[in-house]
């Protein structure tokens, strides 16, 4: 089995390698061009330049800012507000208990190595991976070789320090900036510490997800939603990771947004009640299994793929669904964007099933939004941990007898040995199960005393503490503990990818570059231009930008000087759709009209001005299409004034 | 004038006291009533609680996310794009020399106090404060130990370690917890302190207020409104704060929203081109002289207030009119608001004017929005750290000759003695004015050698090492380092005063609490409600949801069981300003109708169906008003089914 893994493994990384190239001539992007623009347009730009910079923070400037409002919007619209989501907002500083009991204080870890000369750091496992994928793709590797590296790399996930450091040994990878030798590998968490209060009592981090403030406000929540199940909470904000090398631009980034969903659902039944609506539609798939066998993505229906089994579950396939159609909304195109399965060994620590929407760029494909089945993982945790009762009750079908025991503590007893900690070691007692109540008893039988855990401590229980009842109880309802599927989009990497993906040339100027966004996610709607700096235009200019404010269009009133296509050109850059020009048509006739224009077709209608700002309102929400507005009014020849 | 000021501090602060005795009475809350609605409905609580939560953090369940989602986008609205800011998403984790460069490293302090036995901590001034307040406010306080106490008080935000420290001895102040006795007091840095990178290599801090990422991207910003000022620019973030005792629920917290705006104006004239518009208006005005002379609030028109010089000028006023506006709009009381000028004594080490927008609550009247003339402060010392020109250029009415020095480094000199700092010192050198560079003539004519200080340390420059040269220049334009008017928005305290202030009991049931948020704010603007759980009435209210989401109208379905009255009642304490209710005539009668019910008067209309998505988005978003609606549509008379 190990063997043909590493034999398919090794097929799948030429498969990839070939997808990009491919991809790559097909949507051929000058990432160099992009990043001036983004640069000389403050789409967004390095942190703190003018003291050096730090590395892996990035500020958004107003245009980049304004895109990303409205792409989080979009997302509250489509997410929060069409699947009636509990949207939540919670504290970014988390105290160590928390991130120990979900795992991240233990194993949100990488490896990293240094430069023993430069002290530089490096992730160990992308060292590797780079320098075995430069010798994959090397001209003296032989095909055993190959098929060797290939077997590696379907493993490497699973490496800890000693395998990672024979690895760096065995194949000789030194430094790639100095080619010095490399320190062994050494354990890294990525959390950022601090400490909390005046005497520093509370040992806190910065969080590296928005989804513990979900799993710990669980009880809230579901009392919100008065008891009952299914339901999703969400919640958008900032999350770090102290990344060992940040690169890539916004892809590898130490701060970032994140927008979250935790959609709690019955774990016996996952099915989700709005599936039907997108039972037929087709998402491109690249299942755990086909990446095995080497394959290339499948275009499966999602009915399909549920009966199959490629996708767990209902709930996991509605949300791959939505998700998809998301993208696609706000300007990721579909034959840029799959969904990859995790291999069991890439899989966090929290998840057992994971999907991710993957983003094709001149980086490869991205990961942009993730979609895991986290289980009861979260839930369980935090339970064993304070002992709250994270479960939700279901209704039985019909009502049932169970013979319960039950473990009632003597309150002034436990107060006396445990003192401040009595009212915790209570609460844990009581959430313990029959099976637990019942070994209890046999070793308080046999001994006199228990030792019962709670967080790292033990306590010991004598015979005399407590007393166990057993009772019949007539129930209604079964508690169970929720499973959660996860929708998770990293904002900053979905709005590179959309940037890349509609980023463009006029046929005719390479060197006029634009951006072709959805207006949905425009940084304004619309500018307002004077052909000139003439004064008779000013009183037109500034009623047109009062009635636009008025019907709650953003715009960008453009009055510096230079010709008109310079300011159109400006105008494209950032990715404003329509442009409405005021010229001395505008001042002579009645009543006065401007004229309109479009970004990418560049074409241009000569509209009333009393009719513009609903017709840029409809516009820009998809009431109306650009070629109605043809059909409507006017076609405006006149010729582009040339720069 | 000392002795003055400590008379008139006096009678200031029994003013003081009165006031908010009188407005207590005029406003009678019950706060707890109000604490556990806000609990009850997640509208915000305290975070992490499962684990016994950390003070001073809160997270914001559905209802106060929605709320505070709405206060965003209502501010930005209002401000962002009517004020046609640039707004920037700068990052939260701020390296040291940004911060040592703005003061707050050295100046962002607190005095701090702890018990000598249990360790608590306390802020030294709080304490003193309260404790000499409840001294003035004892019968067996005399008239001159009440003068001398209001001295004190009037000078408090002067005093440092010691001072505090001989009142703390003087009046026998001890710990309020446990009376034990009290360390002398500390300075305490309110920054939370973290290390950025694997190797700990930049000491970080997470920004203490979001001015300073605006600050940093100065140049960007200039250049994106084309070299022109006035501009400003805007940004919404957290920061984080680490109070030494966190307390009065959202008012004093470590991790909270700003608003921020920084409006960069020529320092020689900080007219407002706007200003015009409000010069009428009248707001509550209590200027520093007006509390030293122990007045209360005066009713002033703006135009009066810069004319007499109580607001410096008009740009500063402008932003207080829209500040009021603002805060009226999102449902704060006008007579229950006031703007405050700081005394000279309270101003941030940045500002040389500040009036706080102050709303009354149960804690007296708490700073809500700040209005900060930060004149050139940060510009200059983020130029003196790193050199960068962090300035705009001004057209001179006319052209004038000036004479210019200038100093030319000789490159390879200045690399070969300070190598890697080399760029930076030649940066400093080339923004020398004229003046320094005449000193470092002379210093180098007469001992060959001179000091140039570049951020913390020396660097000997020697005659050789530059060329300086006199130059004859016409000029079209003058340099300016622009002024600051910086409004900043405290989002948590603003909500608390909302909820505060439009916390309500219905006039015949004491037990009926309800939230009167305008509705731009509310969380949802809408309830949809069916009568009973009548399987018939299921397609409308599916149908009314559609609808409504496609107009964009956030709803909330009440499907539960609960009589009627008790589900108008829940819609009530969240804060929903209408509720539609199907009902058996929806069902049969032609064409189908239903009640929509308005949460102040709780009257209530019939409606079509067909009709309520945009009557209900008219109402909510003020175009059709209630009473407009009330005479279009029939009243439904039927009793509000009782509890």
């Amino acid at each position: 089995m190990a063997e043909k893994e590493s034999i398919l493994a090794s097929l799948r990384a030429s498969v990839c390698a070939q997808e990009l190239q491919q991809n790559r001539t097909y949507h051929k992007i000058d990432r160099e061009k992009l990043e001036d623009l983004l640069k000389q347009k403050f789409v967004y730009d390095q942190s703190f330049s003018i003291y050096g910079g730090v590395q892996g923070f990035y500020d958004y400037g107003p245009t980049g800012c304004a895109i990303k409002a409205h792409l989080l919007s979009a997302w509250r619209q489509f997410f929060v507000l069409e699947e009636q989501l509990l949207e939540v907002d919670c504290s970014i500083l988390t105290p160590e208990c928390v991130l120990k009991a979900s795992g991240h204080l233990d194993r949100f870890t990488d490896y990293m190595v240094r430069d023993v000369k430069s002290g530089e750091c490096f992730r160990a496992d992308h060292l590797v991976k780079a320098a075995l994928e430069s010798r994959l793709g090397s001209k003296g590797t032989t095909d055993s070789e190959k098929e060797e590296i290939g077997g590696i790399l379907s493993q490497l996930d699973n490496f800890g320090a000693d395998e990672l450091n024979d690895l760096i040994t065995r194949f000789g990878i030194t430094s790639p900036t100095t080619k010095n030798p490399l320190t062994p590998p050494q354990k890294f968490n990525l959390m950022f510490a601090t400490c909390i209060g005046p005497t520093g009592q509370h040992q806190g981090y910065l969080r590296p997800e928005t989804a513990q403030g979900i799993f710990v406000n669980f009880q809230r929540l579901l009392q919100f939603n008065q008891g009952r199940l299914p339901f999703g909470a969400a919640q958008i904000g900032t999350a770090f990771r102290n990344e060992i090398s940040p690169r890539a631009g916004l892809i590898r980034v130490r701060e970032f947004t994140m927008a979250e969903i935790e959609y709690f659902v019955d774990p016996n039944s996952k099915s989700h009640p709005k599936f039907a609506m997108y039972a037929d539609l087709k998402l491109p798939l690249l299942s755990a299994c086909d990446q095995m066998d080497g394959k290339s993505v499948r275009e499966v229906t999602l009915k399909d793929a549920v009966a199959q089994g490629i996708i767990a579950n209902e709930t996991l396939a509605y949300f791959m669904a939505r998700i998809f159609l998301f993208l696609y909304m706000v300007g990721i195109k579909p034959d840029r964007c799959r969904f990859r399965q995790h291999m069991r060994n890439e899989m966090a620590h929290y998840a057992c099933d994971c999907w991710d929407a993957e983003c094709l760029t001149t980086y490869g494909w991205i990961e942009c939004v993730g979609c895991a089945d986290r289980s009861c993982y979260d839930l369980t945790q935090h339970n064993k941990a304070t002992g709250a009762r994270l479960v939700a009750e279901k209704p039985l079908s019909e009502p049932k007898t169970i013979h319960k025991l039950q473990c009632v503590p003597d309150k002034g007893k436990f107060g006396k040995a445990f003192r401040s900690e009595a009212v915790l070691v209570i609460k844990v007692l009581e959430s313990f199960s029959s099976e637990q109540i019942l070994k209890m008893r046999d070793e308080l039988v046999s001994s006199g005393r228990c030792a019962v855990p709670v967080n790292d401590s033990i306590f010991e229980i004598t015979s005399d503490m407590v007393t166990i009842k057993a009772e019949e109880i007539r129930v209604h309802v079964e508690e169970v503990v929720p499973s959660v599927i996860e929708p998770s989009f990293g904002i900053g990497r979905i709005m590179y990818a959309i940037l890349e993906q509609n980023f463009c040339t006029r046929q005719n100027d390479e060197q006029r570059t634009f951006l072709s966004l959805p207006p949905i996610i425009a940084p304004y709607k619309c500018s307002v231009l004077p052909l000139s700096s003439h004064p008779d235009f000013v009183p037109f200019v500034r009623h047109i930008s009062e009635q636009l404010t008025r019907v709650g269009i953003s715009h960008r009133v453009d009055e510096s000087g230079g010709s008109i296509g310079r300011r159109y050109a400006r105008t494209d850059q950032i990715a404003i759709p329509y442009a409405i020009t005021v010229d001395f048509d505008t001042v002579n006739q009645k009543p006065p009209s401007a004229t309109l224009r479009e970004r990418d077709t560049m074409k241009q209608i000569r509209v009333p001005i009393g009719d513009l700002p609903d017709l840029v309102s409809d516009l820009a929400n998809g009431i109306v299409s650009w070629s109605d507005a043809l059909a409507n009014y006017p076609i405006f020849e006149q010729q582009e004034v040339s720069k």
